[in-house]
């Protein structure tokens, strides 16, 4: 039942709740007449030798052919050796900005109620660069890599993302009055950019300074890119403002114009089954690979649906305070549609 | 004028409105009849062939005779090849942890009302190795150095002061999800330390995971002890939380038992002179300081003098949005000793 006039895009519901959650969204993506079709791959059982990972060649494939996919949460299978699997598909796919829209959602208290801010994160070096030894007995070493060209992809991506999106400025956060070459290096590319893009204001942000503004006032933020493990840290803070990972959309942009967008929680296996997950996160996700696929019409429709049944507060799930199961949450956003 | 009676301790007013807030130490002290004499030394206006920076060779040997210390902020001068004199200071005393205590002051509002925590941060190592260089064009590296030597000595602090300031619980702060070896060692001498407490809990905390759940609940967390990366970013979104640096004590511990406490917020250049500046910070690292000299009644009287002239809140400095001057705000704790 292949028909031409549909997108295709990759589906991993992932592990735990990612089923349950990954239905939400099917579900709500046919109310809304959303034109596409889903092409879904499951995490292996066991290591696939073509990828060395759980994950399947099939499903690396289908995302390099769709360009386009969803990703619920994946839980790592433990043992020795193992690499994450969210970081193998960051590698494997070349996935080199993380994307983190975090808005106050209107109706859900926290102590912050003017979030709303972008990160986004390199994704691909930094500290993650996997290269650490021991020099001798009791003292080991990581290296940090930064390179020119993955700085330079992901500055010029944060700006082309606030002049498209109608952001004034982007901050660039680093350390680098202690990391002079790395972060030196990161905020040099970031001023390159910036002179390029004169209608988006540029600031530079020490990392320490930037959380202990974030905390005080997010509302001073807009556009916010940062190498790596700084946007490892600062995005999850961000979602602490707002509720936590249960309810930040997630969108991770690769080489080639590929775009897999994922939910960042993780796979909670204790009420996986019982149809009490919250889907919010994997479908804001959702939200955010319609935009890339600039289907904004779409968009806007599901993501007003999904913050009017929060702002409502009728229909909850228990993260939430409220005693919604999945499906009622679900079938709330799609009367609101 | 020197009196055998009295404590000797060295006092780095520092620089802008280092020497107002310092004054207001010195009159705080002497009203509380604290028995310190204080051994005054100033940044100099040169490099000091000795310690090659502007910090004095003389000044040094004072902090390693007296072994207690104050500072107030102290301004690298701009330059190339300046090294901060914070670092500088950091290094020549071999000031190994870095100890904030965090906690909301009573009558001063902010989104929190309910942090009470010890930041308790790794003070020479880690990111701050200093140990960068460009490996090929557009490619540069800096490395993150971790010795069991040094982790442990900072977690054995951690432990030791948990135990010693009725505290719970430590929390070791980490990402050994990525950085296996190196955070990884932190971690397992952080567990051989723990093993020597068993009546603190112990448990490790994921640093983006640690951030999220600060901003959400600050109160899940008593002592966090950190690599100095992670303590530089943990420690200063903690103040925040509380009201930013100028409300915020810290204290370095290092090797002999010196301890230097100091104001951790810039010198303010803008304000300097004007007696205008608020001395919290200054005043509580002096109080921290007479913990560490176990001048617990004296520390008892002037923390508590503080903390209701800010409760009152009819004297208050500007960034606390009152009107008060420095010396308007120093007399009124006064009148509370
Ligand atoms: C699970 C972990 C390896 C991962 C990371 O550190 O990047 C996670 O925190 C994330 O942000 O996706
Ligand atoms: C000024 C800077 C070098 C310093 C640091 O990074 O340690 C500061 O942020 C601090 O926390 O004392």
């Amino acid at each position: 039942e292949s028909n031409s006039n549909l997108i295709r895009a990759t589906l991993f519901p992932g592990d735990g709740i990612g089923p349950e959650i990954a239905e939400s969204v099917r579900q709500i993506f046919k109310v809304a007449e959303v034109p596409i079709e889903w092409e879904e791959h499951y995490v292996g059982k066991e290591i696939d030798p073509r990828t060395n990972s759980f994950l399947t060649w099939e499903s690396l494939e289908s995302v390099r052919r769709n360009k386009v996919g969803l990703k619920g949460p994946m839980a790592t299978p433990i043992g020795k050796g193992h690499r994450s699997l969210n970081l193998t598909l960051r590698k494997e796919l070349n996935l080199y900005a993380n994307v983190r829209p975090c808005y106050s959602l209107p109706g859900y208290k926290t102590r912050y109620d003017d979030v709303n801010l972008i990160t986004i994160r390199e994704n691909t070096e930094g500290e993650y660069s996997g290269l650490e030894h021991q020099v001798v007995r009791g003292v080991v070493e990581s290296l940090k890599i930064i390179t020119r060209q993955a700085s330079l992809r992901v500055a010029e991506y944060a700006f082309h993302y606030a002049k498209t999106h109608g952001r004034q400025r982007v901050s660039a956060i680093h350390k680098a009055n202690i990391m002079q070459k790395t972060d030196g290096l990161f905020l040099k590319c970031c001023r390159e950019v910036a002179e390029k893009y004169p209608e988006i204001k540029y600031e530079e942000v020490v990392i320490d300074n930037c959380c202990m503004m974030l905390v005080k006032n997010p509302a001073l933020f807009d556009v916010l890119v940062m190498p790596n493990l700084y946007g490892d840290i600062i995005s999850d803070l961000c979602a602490g403002l707002i509720g936590g990972l249960g309810l930040t959309p997630s969108c991770n942009i690769g080489e080639g114009g590929i775009a897999l967008a994922e939910a960042v929680h993780g796979s909670a296996p204790d009420i996986a089954g019982k149809n009490l997950a919250n889907p919010t996160a994997l479908l804001l996700s959702s939200v955010s690979m319609l935009r890339h696929l600039e289907l904004h019409d779409k968009a806007d429709r599901i993501q007003d649906a999904i913050l009017k049944t929060i702002a409502e507060g009728k229909y909850r799930t228990g993260d939430l305070g409220g005693t919604a199961s999945t499906t009622e949450f679900t079938n709330a956003i799609c009367d609101h549609l």
